[in-house]
């Protein structure tokens, strides 16, 4: 990962040092926020979009949506644990899912290439379906475009979402508190791990999977056992490190993290270590974060194990005060350190 | 990904015949309604997606919403008369407008190639903006990739847009009766002839640019002012001959139009003339074709033509019962012919 300490996210200058766009412009870190904040919101600026969350809050006829989209041009299509269209349904609820919202309907836009085997896109689909089927949303408008061979990759898929909230919490960044428990719902750095493996043939004792899932009635679960949720965040490219400092930026508080705590998998540390990269930082498809009072942990914890994709959650900090919003690392020789956003790219078409 | 046979098994011969993905799977005429119906409807199949329309109907909590996507990949990024940021906004609204929907909400998902000049890139966004606010719409949520230079090209824009239903009528190509009129709101084939134009460098005596723009505020007229409108269709990619084909085979009916009455501009005529293109099948941005009873004829072109984007609206035909459904051409020298649907591809990245 290519260290840039002279930038920061409050830099105006920093992206038009960069003329042309680099692959880190999508990555989840430093670069995309930049883009994000100079390019997009510069422009867009409007009430819905300034909310910066996964999903935007919508309200229309007084009935309350959650609204997101994501394009997906993942490489390989296909992967341990997943594939493009599987993954391409689990992103975009998981999103839907960060405001509390049932999801309810997904629109499909692809762009083929010209030569991609009919025979891959009908897996892709099929592969959609079940997906959706097991969300328990509805595909119900969809688009094709295809280009010439060499001006695409196989196949891109949008899918943008729309989920009914039911509750009346308010969850997002803002509604973080300090003395917030921070919980996770399972291990970290499995989606990652299993694309570069693939990626780059490489081989461990035990075939490492994406852990790419829907989290959104696990969710669901805790809202409706009356878990107060102040903030949810899904823990995609830039990994936990960035959706933290995303946090910590918006809240105006500090977030401390103990590295003892949050899950690892042994085979996942190990391809960490050989490939160089930081557990924190790598992307996963079925892993998100919960601010909650303190007071709720035990009882939130309950309801997380109790369900497959949460059997593995756990506390893994807590939220303060500081004049300064930041994340700080309590590692493992209990040192603290500032854990900042992903710099630079790590893992190009992780999703 | 690894080979399916059995998925096969109940694709058509039509489709087989296609092992890999062609450019005219993405055309709008046949090839594409093949894929359309053999990989997409047969594995997505539920009661929203069959309606297929252009805009999905919702109902979410008794609010009745159109959902719609569309991906832009149009080649050059920036045209006669537009560019792919405004396109991406109307072709979106204009397909929210088939439903007689007001536009409320869009997002926007960036494929980004690696190397795209972010100068370029800040005035597609900013165009994006501006036709954005003309139409009355906020850009509510969004995402960026990044993929490698020669993965993608330059730019590709998918825009999926949510619409509020305001009125009580049914708009459909099963709503169609024999016996109504069908209306158009402007000369066709601008915005296919100046794509090609530009890419081909190719020059008349006068630019001709395309009628890119957005309908939403033309058909709400026609609804407020109690227009019985039975169905609404775009005349994008495979143009109007296409659209008639679909609306003929949906409501089973026979679609008559009449040559003379379709208005062309002269030059568009002569550079279709000079390409071999029939302007009936070039694509639009900024034209439709509405089902009315002929009671209802008269006021709604007084209605169209009120307004700059129906200007040149008129009468193009009328709709016939027939045992077979198809579409059938009055031309010129009075003699009916068939008119299929486009077959094959015209201008492969007209959108």
């Amino acid at each position: 990962m290519e260290q840039r300490p002279e930038m920061s996210v409050s830099c105006p200058v920093a992206l038009r040092r960069y003329a042309n766009i680099v692959l880190a412009h999508g990555g989840g870190g430093t670069l995309m926020h930049e883009l994000l904040q100079e390019t997009f919101l510069s422009a867009f600026h409007n009430p819905v979009l300034d909310q910066r969350h996964d999903s935007a809050l919508l309200d229309i006829a007084g009935v309350k949506l959650a609204f997101t989209t994501d394009s997906y041009v993942v490489h390989p299509l296909v992967f341990p644990g997943g594939d493009i269209g599987s993954l391409a349904v689990h992103g975009t609820i998981n999103d839907l899912a960060m405001l509390g919202a049932r999801p309810r309907y997904l629109s499909a836009g692809f762009i083929l290439e010209e030569g991609l085997p009919v025979d891959t896109l009908n897996a892709v689909v099929v592969s959609m379906q079940h997906a959706a089927e097991r969300c328990g949303v509805q595909i119900a408008t969809g688009d094709t475009k295809v280009v010439e061979r060499g001006k695409g990759d196989g196949v891109f898929i949008n899918t943008t979402g729309i989920g009914q909230i039911e509750h009346s919490l308010e969850i997002g960044p803002r509604q973080v508190k300090a003395g917030d428990a921070i919980l996770i719902n399972g291990d970290i750095g499995r989606h990652g791990i299993a694309i570069i493996a693939v990626r780059q043939g490489l081989e461990f004792e035990t075939t490492i999977e994406s852990d790419s899932a829907p989290v959104a009635g696990l969710v669901r679960s805790l809202i409706e056992a009356g878990i107060e949720i102040h903030c949810l965040r899904d823990l995609t490219r830039g990994g936990l490190a960035s959706a933290a400092n995303e946090i910590a930026e918006a809240a105006r508080l500090e977030i401390r993290i103990d590295e003892t705590a949050v899950p690892v998998r042994e085979d996942v540390r190990g391809a960490c270590e050989m490939l160089g990269f930081d557990p924190l930082y790598v992307a996963n498809e079925g892993r998100f974060i919960a601010f909650t009072p303190a007071r709720d942990v035990s009882r939130a914890l309950d309801i997380l194990h109790s369900d497959p994709l949460g059997a593995g959650a756990s506390q893994i900090g807590e939220v303060a005060t500081n004049e300064t919003p930041l994340v700080t690392l309590k590692s493992r020789i209990g040192a603290a350190r500032i854990l900042d956003m992903l710099s630079g790219e790590q893992l190009p078409r992780i999703c």
